[in-house]
């Protein structure tokens, strides 16, 4: 088999055979195929496609590249949840308790990466005493005594990903759907978990801007799930707003320790339940307006709230800050942003509202940045709500003036005013199963 | 300027800009582009195209990435031809004496390259004592005196081309039309001539397969050179079987010593007389018509092949091969391939007969290869002729045993025989000026 065939055939809108997709993965992440073969496939795959077929081939190949976690150590069902990203997500610090509530078990490894934010680990290690590196046998003990444990990244899981979406980003080859399926979902198979929770984020705070592509991108992650033999669901939900009202790593702890004792944002609180009913329907077969009330019922009672309390402690972490959220470290300086005109905050660039808060040092620009747990952003005003002159829209924290001025300009070129109101989005704009 | 916004926009289908396209090409023939985003943008443009616009940047850029000839130490007009490929190609050693006799001035630098036969270097090399290597000084100075000099190629000419042309050899990026347009425009361009004739191969022993593209190839490179300001006239000629009767090298040189002594294949002497027609009303401006009629009064007088053996002469050759062709050294093997059945030889594989010939010794399969001047291949017959039961088809050269029946197995692959008459195809398909 030759490199310079697959590149000819996909190049003439062929479809690739298991065989070429395996042969390509297996030689390329050995070093055999040279970056500039494989970024002219990538640039051929942009422009020509892949279909179902060759997603789900592209994906098992990366899946299988490297270690694939065992978690056969784990007494009973586990369960995974992934979102594509977006701003204010803090969504797996509230489900992975109600999952975990209810019996699933969440065994999760999660990655710091860049962003606007830090990643899940970096907003739990916010909290103080928060360990998260566990061995293997401390990590599969945690997830079977208390039912959750999520740490960082370790062993080596899907490289071929690793290499592949290094040499995307700098090709210009990172928005093609059946790539960026293969990525995610790949990773997610190596991660072992039986049943897998998908939240596609789309709009402006999102990468996929608008509902069709976000569809697509949800349609072919269930498809290619299944057909590796996971059970999968899909969410699409909208991220042209942020997420809930805080934004930064301990804020984001706060506002989803605030949801599992019942208070804060009705939509967050709402996709958490939704997600973790997917969970909890796929993992036990049961309807899903039943799963739903099983993980309301869970939230309500605040047994959730336990459970995440359990697992803080158990991973080493100081658990009082989830109830005494000024227990958490402040930030150096803050300034509360106010309404210059009355009438309505008709738009809010999320993808701006997430630099903002990265400016504020909430998130890193390269790999080595360190991050600031305190620093983020506190919204007291969402897109269409109605606002009075003078009023506070929003609380920003950072660790020195500089640091709050780059994200206070940053923030304000986000927000738009008009004299209607806009409609209101729903949160939640899609299902796929 | 970012690369990655060059590819992001190529990707889309966008038109680059100038300052764009040279952007790429200085950054990198300067190494400071990797290879796999060079990759990525050709594949690009394989999928997406470049118009005219385009096309013209690129080769304009190409042809200023190394040194551009200064033919200025020449006394006349000076003109070039091109030929995008074929088996059994020797116009060059035609075309040159012709134009010269009329007083155009050829300084012709040629390459060796890969292929069925050698280059035109590698066929002059034949001659016993022909110089290929002269300094630039001795090269003007016999241009001047004589009206042609043809060498190997020196100095460094379109590295640019040459970077990119591997990279697109590597990665299956090499059959699109603008990219072959302005990799040869740009040496041409670098060489020099003020006025080009192009004769554009199509069929099967070219890298054109058909017409239309190489009505379109012929077209563009017309425009380039037009638009870099050169006079430059296509023509398309078939290539679907080879051109006259000798392949090789000092068969070729036979062969063409014959044309200019009005003997041998009349195909052969027409499209030798209409590109140095067009070289002639080009650089004249006189019309093609009256130009057809000098050149061919030129042949018809012998003035031409005075030319060559005053040509071959000043260059240290030994002119006598040219008049008595058995003064060339011998092959050491031959034999003759003879019609099996009666009837028509209806089609000839011409990228076949042209292995053929690369096996019996006569080209290079890598550069390093030496090739035998004298090996190769005189066809008695050709595509459309009546054949009889074991009439000679053609004769095979060789240095070995073993190399003649590797070329006598594949020659036998590229024939087909039938029982009528197969319509006879014109060799000169279209002209673009």
């Amino acid at each position: 088999m030759r490199m310079l065939d697959i590149l000819e055939k996909k190049k003439r809108g062929g479809q690739l055979s298991k065989d070429e997709i395996a042969f390509f993965v297996r030689e390329y992440t050995a070093g055999s195929i040279p970056d500039y073969q494989a970024s002219a496939l990538l640039m051929a795959i942009c422009l020509k496609g892949m279909n179902e077929e060759e997603a789900v081939a592209l994906t098992d190949c990366m899946a299988h590249s490297g270690d694939m976690l065992d978690l056969s150590a784990i007494d009973g069902i586990t369960a995974d949840k992934h979102s594509t990203g977006g701003v204010g997500d803090k969504t797996t610090l509230i489900v992975a308790p109600i999952c975990a509530s209810c019996g699933l078990k969440i065994a999760k490894m999660s990655g710091r990466g860049l962003g606007h934010t830090g990643g899940t680990v970096d907003k739990l290690e916010s909290i103080p005493g928060y360990r998260t590196a566990l061995s293997n046998e401390e990590f599969f003990a945690q997830v079977n005594r208390v039912g959750v444990s999520i740490i960082g990244q370790t062993g080596d899981l899907a490289p071929a990903d690793k290499l592949l979406y290094a040499l995307r980003d700098a090709t210009a080859t990172v928005d093609n759907i059946a790539l960026i399926a293969s990525s995610i979902m790949s990773k997610k198979l190596a991660a072992g978990a039986q049943n897998i929770a998908l939240d596609v984020k789309c709009g402006s705070g999102a990468f996929m801007q608008n509902k069709e592509d976000a569809e697509a991108l949800a349609k072919l992650m269930v498809k290619i799930g299944k057909s590796c033999g996971r059970n999968t669901a899909a969410v699409i939900t909208d991220m042209d707003t942020p997420l809930g009202t805080h934004i930064g790593n301990a804020l984001e702890v706060t506002e989803a320790a605030a949801i599992l004792q019942n208070r804060g944002d009705a939509q967050l609180r709402e996709l958490c339940l939704t997600l973790s009913a997917h969970l909890l329907s796929m993992s036990y077969g049961s309807s899903y307006d039943d799963a739903y009330k099983q993980a309301e019922t869970t939230l309500t009672s605040g047994k959730a709230f336990l459970k995440i309390q359990e697992w803080v402690e158990a991973q080493g972490g100081d658990a009082h800050v989830l109830s005494e959220s000024e227990c958490f470290r402040k930030a150096a300086v803050h300034s509360t942003v106010t309404a210059q005109t009355g009438g309505y905050l008709t738009h809010m660039d999320t993808h701006k509202v997430g630099e903002s808060a990265s400016l504020l040092g909430a998130g890193r620009a390269v790999k080595t940045d360190s991050i600031d747990p305190a620093a983020g952003i506190v919204l007291y005003k969402k897109t269409g709500d109605a606002v009075r002159k003078g009023e506070p829209i929003a609380e920003l924290f950072a660790s020195s003036d500089e640091k709050l001025q780059a994200g206070k300009a940053r923030f304000l070129e986000a927000l738009t005013f008009g004299e209607a109101a806009p409609k209101k989005r729903p949160l939640i704009l899609g299902t796929v199963v």
